[in-house]
This record gives C-alpha cells, structure tokens and sequence, in this order.
C-alpha cells in the first residue's frame, strides 16, 4: 500500500507517542519531530508508511537510546501470559475452536502502543469475539489451510503473540501444517522479535525465525535472504496487523490479512471501516 | 497559550486540510506539507498555535494563489444569512433573548472549514441551544456589560459573523455600548475580513475595523496600531473562536472568551472536553 498524503500527520503523531512512550524528555520529543519534518523532503508516497514507520522509530532510538520499549514489551507478555489459560479454556470448550483462536488472534491485535490496561482488553475480546465482522473470509482461509504444507506466520506485536501462540497451537492440531513464525530482526516500537517469541514459548512449538529487518511491517527488500527464501516457498502466509498489512497488500501471493482496522485510510483503502476487525485474502 | 508538541502533527493535518479545500492538486499538497516541515525547525513551542498558523496557511496561499476561500466564505455567510429571520425570531421570542443570542453565537463557531451543511449547522444550533455548558460565565458577563462602555468584538469565521450579528444586535439593544467589531486584516482561511462583515450588514449595526494582521487568530505583535489602539483603550473584549482564544489567553485585559473546544490540548488546558461549548473569562 502506498503512503496518502492524510499519513503525513499521522507520522508525526506516531512520532511523538514513540517519543513520548520512550520517556524522552520535551526537548527530545522536540527534535524528534524536527529532524522528521527535515526528511519529509526525500519521502516518496510511493513508499509503504512502515517504510516512513522504520525511519521515525530509527530517529527515536537514535536519540533515546537503544529499544527504548523493552520494558513495556515485557510487561504486555507477562500480562498476556497471564490471560493465556482462560483464553485456551474458552478455545476449547467452544464448538469452534478454530474460529474462535482466529477471533482471538485479532483480538490481540489490539496490543498496539504501551502496556495494555487490563479492562480494557478483557472488554476488546468480548467485543471481537461476538461481532459481527467487516470483512471475515474464514471459509477462504480453512480451504487454504486444507490444501496446503507450509505455512508463514507474520507476527505483530509483544503480547499479541501470545495470542497468535493459541492460533497457531489450533492450526498445528487441526491441519500439522510446516509452520513457521517470522518475528522483526530488530526491536522498533513494540513489535515482537525473538526475545518475546521466546519469553512466551513460541519457539517450543514451532520454527522461529527473524525477518532480519527492523521495520515495522515485513519490507520484503529489506529482509534477510533466509526469510525471503521462507517467503518464497511457503505456500500460505498468515500475516498479523496492520504493519505487514501496509508492506504486502498487493504482493502475489497467498497472504491471509488478520488486523484490527486502525486509521480511516486502511479503512477507505480496503472499503471498511475504522475499528474493523478483518480477515481478508489478498 | 504556547504551542503543545501534539500541536505539531495537527498543523500537518490543518494544512493537509486547507490545501485541499483551496483545490490544490496533489503535488502541491504534498510539496505544502514539505515546506511546512523545513519550518518546524524555526518555530518556537512559545508562540501561539495562530503563529504557526499564520505561516502555514501562507505556504498554502503561496503555492495555490490570493484567498482561495473567497468563494467558501461567501457561500457560508448567505447561507447563514438565508438561517437569519429564523434565528432572529427564537431570539424575539424567548423570555431570555440574551443568553439565547449567546448561545446562538457559539453555535455559530461549528462553522469552521468549508461550506456547512444546513442538517448539520441546524443540528449544531438545537444541540448548543439544549445543552449543558461546561464553563459558562454568562452572570459575569453580564455584570461586565452592565458596567462597561467600550467593547471591542473580535469576530471569527465568515457565515459565523450572521450568528455575531444576531449577539451584536441583542448586545446593542440592551446596553447600549460604544461597540467596535473587529476582523481579519487579509484573508486566511475562512476567518471573516471587511468584505464578509459588508456581506452580512455588521457595518450598518456598529463600526467594523480590520485588525491589520493576517493571523488566523489575534497576535497582538502583528496587528495595527489603529486596532492595538482600540484594544487598549476596549473595557471589555468578546473574543470569538479558538484561534482567537489560543492567541489571547493569559493577557491582562477583561476578555470573555466564546467558542466550542475543538482539539484535546484546548480541552487540557481549560480543564474543559473536546466538544464543549464555552463562554470564559480571562
């Protein structure tokens, strides 16, 4: 997806919650901003905005110091880990237990920013467990999963890989497809890398690999060959929130699209609507 | 009131927001957004949100040419100007004419970018005239007219100066004071200048004079000696819209401010909410 113009302001907004979530003081926040609106010039629209999203966390880590949300992606797994029984309890007392691990796994979309409060998304997963959905091509997605071996999995954010970790446990049971994760090569904002895949265990289950980039989305010309390789040959990829949404939208291939809907310009890109959950094929 | 950080990405999005109401293509937008980027650097957080303002909405003149909302503005006055008798009369007949024509007023402040939609202003004006204020000084008010000779009204928008006209109009009835409105010295936005004040008649009620200044808001450092002259020697100053507001707040001077709270930092730093409707004094 290319970047519109209404991305703009958003990026600086982004830029100042980063800052601001990093603890940098309000002259760093300042600079911050400063030094983005000096590189606006040598921006394309043509650009995915994860490519924008990779510059403006790069010049927050610049200035605050290395992965300056550590501690925040630490505590969002823990929280979530704690939730983990309840949510595996209700995934298989249901009577189905795939659609309800896909609802979930959107659910933990909503992890984005800081450590999520705990009302807040007990209240997220009721909501997305008994909505009804935009866009929800799950009939696509078990035929898909019927007829193929290897499976990519594109995970998001810490803590929502907990959430992935119960999907792909119901993928593995019901299809023992070749599956394997990709997590960010490098820490940028709260995405998952291999530390969280490891602090919640998605490494006892399946391949873990990283995409060997920093962005955050999945920019395929800044990935690591053996991921491009994984990329290359997988016969279907389960690609998690908006980020890589942004990056692959487009690509030919077999991607399965699952996110929460979080800006009007997705929404108008895709036809649906803000706060949207969604579960599209490309 | 200084500039907030979270003002920064909004100056992007006004300017966004205002290229593409002045129709400018694409390229211009984007090359808007760029220019106002290089500025950032020289933009200090302690000058007001109008101040940068000021500057953005020259960079969209600049590139797209002289007033490209003349043809907004005249359309919202008749518009409002078409709203007249029907306003007039909920006025006439009320047991409290003034606190309606108050209201009204700040009714008339949703009249922000573009051309209103007449469901949506009538909405706007059932919804100000229903509602529960959240800072709503009117007692102060009126002991401040009650003693004052000089005001000085500091009109806002075009198609917003027909609902000033209706205050003006009670203000004159009932206090008869020696009643100066002041507008816009250059066209900037939709902000109302000498020719929306004809449009609409406010120069058959009262004297009209332009502050000399093309701020979308009033810096003092900017305007006329003439106008400074008349602020100085004003005992009372209605200050209508937040651009007005943004500018003037903290001055030493009887100043009651009217307008709806359009932005969160606004909200945060009256300890009012986004939406609400005010009428403050300094």
């Amino acid at each position: 997806m290319k970047t519109y113009l209404d991305c703009i302001p958003c990026f600086f907004r982004q830029a100042l919650q980063a800052a601001r979530l990093a603890e940098a003081d309000e002259d760093t926040q300042r600079q911050i901003l400063v030094m983005l609106g000096r590189q606006l010039a040598d921006f394309s629209l043509d650009s995915t905005p994860p490519e924008m999203g990779q510059i403006l966390y790069s010049l927050v880590k610049n200035q605050v110091g290395q992965d300056p949300f550590k501690e925040i992606k630490e505590k969002s797994n823990r929280y979530a880990l704690d939730l983990y029984p309840e949510l595996k309890n209700r995934v298989k007392n249901s009577s189905k237990p795939l659609r309800v691990a896909v609802r979930l796994a959107i659910a933990g979309n909503v992890i984005d920013y800081g450590v999520p409060r705990r009302f807040e998304l007990k209240e997220e997963i009721e909501e997305v467990l008994s909505s009804e959905y935009g866009i929800f091509q799950f009939k696509e997605l078990i035929q898909s999963l019927n007829r193929v071996e290897k499976v990519l999995y594109l995970a998001d954010n810490a803590g929502e890989i907990v959430f992935d970790r119960i999907l792909i446990e119901e993928l593995l049971r019901e299809f023992k497809p070749e599956l394997t994760v990709a997590v960010r090569g490098a820490p940028v904002i709260n995405d998952a890398t291999l530390t969280d895949a490891r602090q919640v265990g998605l490494d006892k289950l399946c391949r873990v690999v990283s995409n060997g980039s920093d962005a955050p989305g999945t920019l395929l010309n800044h990935c690591s060959p053996e991921f491009l390789n994984m990329y290359q040959t997988a016969d279907l990829v389960i690609s998690k929130g908006q980020g890589n949404f942004e990056s692959l939208w487009g690509e030919k291939k077999n991607i399965f699209f699952l996110f929460k809907i979080k800006c009007d310009v997705v929404a108008r890109h895709i036809g649906g609507r803000e706060g949207d959950i969604v579960l599209l094929h490309d």
